[in-house]
């Protein structure tokens, strides 16, 4: 069933839909039909044809004649009906041309196949493509792509393979050659295409507007995609977390390897390497990073074929104790908690399994089984109502029955496939590869290895915990904090032509943030200096306040642990006479005297931002922690309390704050509210672009957490 | 060439060569021999006739006939020539018999197939079976196994699957139905075995016996295992370690889920769980150890066909761009290094790719690339002195040459393969996977991914390293260390009734052993703490020595950082006064009065011993890396101080001893020298379960280090 059956009418004008025309055309002109075979343009044609789609097909060529059977137009113009999608594959200097004559018909969508343009540096020309479509209201997909292919429409508009499998899987792929190698790759292995997308350059059309249509086309239940990159982070972000439950998002994200480019002053900024931002982006909206091709595409079979486990434990049923170990090891690699129940376990399957096997988990039913006892086994591991997910496996050892195994669990799948998760593997040769093909034919998520097959199980496991987690989502309350007085503050500073605040600034900022802090204040004078230590309470730090000096301790600007006015006194003069002399031209605004804070636990909460996805939270433990683990967790911000407390649980050194080292249980509640706090002003100040408080003392349950220092940095114009 | 045309007959009738004729035998026994097809007894038999064995075959069976072709002898007595080995497939219950009437012919090596043994409990008659066996001087394989194949002597004594692939894989199994899969999947994927051995039981022949085999067997470069558990841990990595340089072990080594069993009462015991000390002694001795079956296969394939690379830097040749990325990021992943000499890339590749191409790595020779381009780009990449390894990619895109590339590669891997590592992938379709299959074929390996391509090369490497590190290996030297003594107090604790050492005891053992401790010693009297402080200095940290007390510091035991007389004084009475309190009938051996040890970085050196691999050291730094972040190394003792260094060097929090955090280097060499002693002392003095030094200080490098706090534990007997 069609979209479009389901909107009312007025829904289907709306930009949601403007994407449904291209899928589902109901007519295409093909621009460059070629009647050269090996020719982009023939093969492309070609396969258009080939495919059972059943709108009309307009082959152009100025030279005009036949190709295929079909009549040559020799422009778009001659073509007698309207025509809803345009692919185009001239070369790249008459691109622009076609794509005119294309608006000028009344076309739709657009798709330029042609290359030569932004990616060989050629910005302009792409530029100009997209400003002709729009004059027109066209939308454009490319240049630089393989084209379509929309299991809807039984439409292959692509000059890859012509034999694609039709399923629920939708491919959106940045690399056009890589795009066809899967092609060729799924129908290899029967896995099932909703549809195929090349999104080549991304003049226009992006990811967000494909993973939108995808997220209201029925038919695509699994939406895999291979990223290069991505330019509109948050908004990607969005459409991800606002898909239903049963569409799930797989994304094998290539350049892991690249540092990111921007240059960084701070911690935060320093760890914030872009490809870790995109695992933490991934993990915060539920889309499932894989590690490489094969785990995709192992991924996306059991998302396609499987239903998400309703409850925690799976059982292993096998005729091998060999490969029922190694899926066991896979388990707890993956995070697939096995069933630990004897009791029940004995209970479920000690009738139907053979004296010589066990009714431990891994189950084994024994070398000798055959048909009935897989189907017996399997049939009671499905009834139990203690069991969450089933991993069934098949080792083809001399004298076991491998079509025995596949028949009784493709029949026992069709009765309770769609009831309880269940994933399978056989290990062997020919025929378990065969037995393996057979099952995929049928829509049965199996697998030639076990630790694919459990980590495809494992993928599964953590989308329930997504979905879960999802159910209990915080509804993002905003904190009383005035922005307007902050980005007051930052402008000032600007004005000032600094980009680097001073301690005095930065900590308005924190107090207006309503960030703990460290009691202080920043005096000019010696007797101001007493004045404050006496309010603020012994002891206290003194510490110069000036722009041009940054390595304070360094410089002799710092004084710690002063207990009384006498070292107060002593401690003054000296910074003064120390960043006098090695400062002598350094603007210095005053001495901050704080508060000097004894015992709590040293975190570290800052702020920074990412190309990708804008502004970003992150906590961890202080020192070596950070500098040299890099414990920390990011997010991208805004962010509530709970995520923010979430995000504490799952840094490494979490025993630490929990008291794992016979301390007290540390304040995570205040913690988290400062996380909170500092999302939600890196989200909403856009002139910071790096803050670092460090560190953050957290206190024992109840005594709340105060930043000690902090450090706050200006994005450059 | 055989073993045997190599050696001196004298060295024949040794010890070592005992299995030759269990691979090379000159005439078989099938015992338990049948003519019902399906039965293991008739499969074997006609795996045996099947294959090009040319040597005799003797069926048996008490009930005479024939059996596919072959005159069945009632019994081996009947046999007319002499048996090398014997295969025993008839029921547990006459196994035995059966084995005594080999003996009794003078039959060399028995296989017994039949299952019923230690596996099922009956482990007195699998002991019977060895029993008998011993008494003729035969050795055993098995019960409870598949057989052997043997490329050597064209033999198939197994009951799996007929088509074997010859090559120079050797597989060991111990798991009969895996191992039977693994000859299914090594035939399907071109995978080519010297030998496949199901191990089984281990009743007699076992793992060390038969890698000690496989590294005198000229035809088998690769040993890949599958291991469930092994007993001579200490044995098997010494003849690993002794392997020539090109023979290479990879372990699948299964149950890595499970917790160690051995109840535990120290850090180092409880870190040391078993799987965590596998992976530890496979780095220690060179094992390769593969997460799984498919990694153990891939990485099998490449060091069969390939060579060890020399020269750390590799290029990847390919015709996408989106592969290209996908194996760069591998790299990163695998620890192998990309050439980044941009002057060098350029200069070898700029004449052979076209325009369009890149000549940075990955080196982009684009998607219009056929053979030519191939056979070129590839050739610049064997030819240049600065590129260690070659990854080559084909991404099986629209308007490519799948077949052209395979031919390439064929052509200049004939010509290269010997010289230079390489290494490819074909990604793609049907097309794609014949080509890969094609290579296979021919020796080349190839894969179906690059994430698994570059995996097999990142294996490579670590062998690579490996050998590099051998070259350099110390001679083992004995610190001067008087074991008689400690073993006498050792055995005076024993005698005491006790298991726990007082620190009285460990100290002084830790003192003979040349171990620096924090001064101290053990007194009294009040007068004795208050001259044994004074002699120590100031500040001290005083500790009651009693046996019945484990938590010091609760009892009110310990007192730290006493400044003077009048503290040692207070510090003596109250915990006096507290231990009599809380523990009224503790048998109070004194007071500890030891140096209070200021700065330095707290490490922790331990030892502990491993069911499987006997003596263990571990170093780790102290706290909360050991407790939560379980950041530490272990290595089966003894170790040198080389080896120790290197320890050290490998946790993650290693920068801290380097001064990250702003302070001084510590001193390494200081730390590897208990390290190397405690790893002696494991080893010698065997009565020792469990050593804590914890915490050692480090000191600042060329100051040493001490250890403050000792904990020894004796092995129950």
């Amino acid at each position: 069933m069609l979209i479009k059956d389901y909107y009312p009418a007025v829904l289907m004008a709306s930009d949601e839909d403007e994407l449904e025309r291209l899928f589902d055309p109901r007519s295409i002109a093909v621009i460059g039909a070629s009647r050269k075979e090996g020719k982009v343009g023939h093969k492309l044609l070609s396969n258009i044809l080939k495919s059972d789609y059943d709108g009309e097909v307009y082959p152009i060529n100025p030279k005009g004649g036949e190709v295929l059977g079909k009549k040559l137009y020799e422009s778009i113009e001659d073509v007698p009906g309207s025509v809803d999608l345009a692919v185009i594959v001239v070369p790249a200097k008459i691109v622009k041309e076609a794509v005119q004559q294309c608006g000028e018909k009344g076309v739709e969508n657009i798709i330029v196949i042609s290359s030569g343009f932004s990616e060989v540096g050629k910005v302009e020309e792409e530029r100009a493509l997209v400003d002709e479509a729009e004059k027109y209201d066209m939308r454009l997909l490319g240049p630089n792509v393989f084209g379509i292919y929309s299991a809807k429409s039984d439409l292959n508009a692509t000059f890859g393979p012509s034999d694609i499998e039709k399923g629920s899987i939708a491919v959106l792929s940045q690399s056009g050659a890589l795009g066809i190698a899967m092609i060729g790759k799924t129908a290899q292995q029967y896995l099932g295409l909703s549809a195929i997308v090349s999104i080549g350059n991304k003049a226009d059309i992006d990811d967000v507007d494909v993973v939108d249509y995808f997220s209201q086309d029925d038919e695509s239940e699994v939406i895999m995609i291979y990223m290069e990159g991505l330019e509109k982070g948050q908004e990607f972000m969005e459409k991800v977390e606002d898909l239903q439950e049963d569409k799930t998002v797989i994304v094998l994200k290539s350049g892991r390897s690249e540092k990111g480019a921007t240059a960084v002053a701070s911690h935060t900024g320093s760890l914030a390497g872009s490809d870790r931002i995109f695992s933490s982006a991934f993990k915060q909206c539920g889309v499932l990073r894989a590690e490489n091709l094969k785990e995709a595409f192992n991924w996306s079979r059991a998302f396609s074929n499987s239903i998400l486990p309703e409850k925690d434990k799976a059982v292993v049923v096998t005729n091998g104790g060999g490969i029922g170990v190694l899926s066991a090891d896979a388990a707890e690699k993956h995070g697939v908690k096995l069933l630990d129940d004897q009791t029940h376990l004995k209970e479920t399957f000690e009738e139907v399994i053979p004296p010589f096997g066990s009714t431990k988990n891994p189950i084994d039913i024994t070398g000798q089984a055959g048909e009935e006892e897989y189907e017996r086994s399997l049939r009671r591991a499905y009834e139990s109502d203690e069991i969450g997910s089933i991993i069934g496996l098949y080792c083809e050892a001399g004298g076991g029955d491998a079509w025995g195994g596949a028949k009784a669990i493709k029949k026992v799948y069709e009765e309770y496939g769609d009831e309880k998760t269940s994933v399978f593997t056989f290990v062997g040769g020919k025929e378990a590869d065969e037995c393996v093909q057979w099952l995929r034919k049928h829509d049965i998520p199996a697998f030639k290895d076990t630790y694919e097959c459990v980590s495809a199980l494992g993928a599964l496991y953590r989308k329930k915990r997504y979905m879960e987690r999802k159910k209990e989502k915080e509804e993002l309350k905003e904190p009383d904090i005035p922005l307007d007085e902050i980005r007051e503050i930052v402008k000032d500073v600007r004005k000032d032509g600094r980009l680097t605040l001073r301690e005095d600034e930065a900590r308005e900022i924190l107090d207006l943030a309503g960030v703990p802090m460290a009691e202080g204040e920043v005096v000019t004078s010696l007797e101001g200096a007493i004045k404050a230590a006496e309010k603020i309470g012994y002891p206290v730090v003194l510490k110069v306040v000036s722009e041009d000096i940054v390595h304070k301790s360094d410089a002799g600007g710092l004084a710690l642990d002063l207990e009384n006015e006498k070292e107060v006194v002593d401690a003054y003069q000296a910074i003064n006479s120390n960043v006098r002399k090695k400062y002598p031209d350094a603007h210095v605004k005053g001495i901050s005297v704080a508060k000097m804070l004894k015992g709590g636990e040293e975190t570290i909460i800052g702020g920074s931002r990412d190309n990708t996805f804008g502004p970003l939270v992150m906590f961890g433990l202080g020192g070596v922690y950070v500098e040299i683990l890099e414990d920390v967790e990011f997010r991208v911000a805004p962010i509530g309390r709970k995520e923010a407390r979430r995000m504490i649980g799952e840094i490494n050194s979490f025993p630490v704050l929990m008291g794992a080292r016979g301390e007290s249980r540390k304040d995570l509640n205040a913690l988290a509210d400062v996380i909170y706090r500092i999302s939600y002003l890196m989200n909403e100040v856009d002139g910071i672009a790096e803050l670092d408080l460090n560190p953050v003392k957290a206190f024992e349950k109840g005594k709340g957490c105060k930043s000690v220092d902090v450090a706050i940095n200006l994005k450059r114009r």
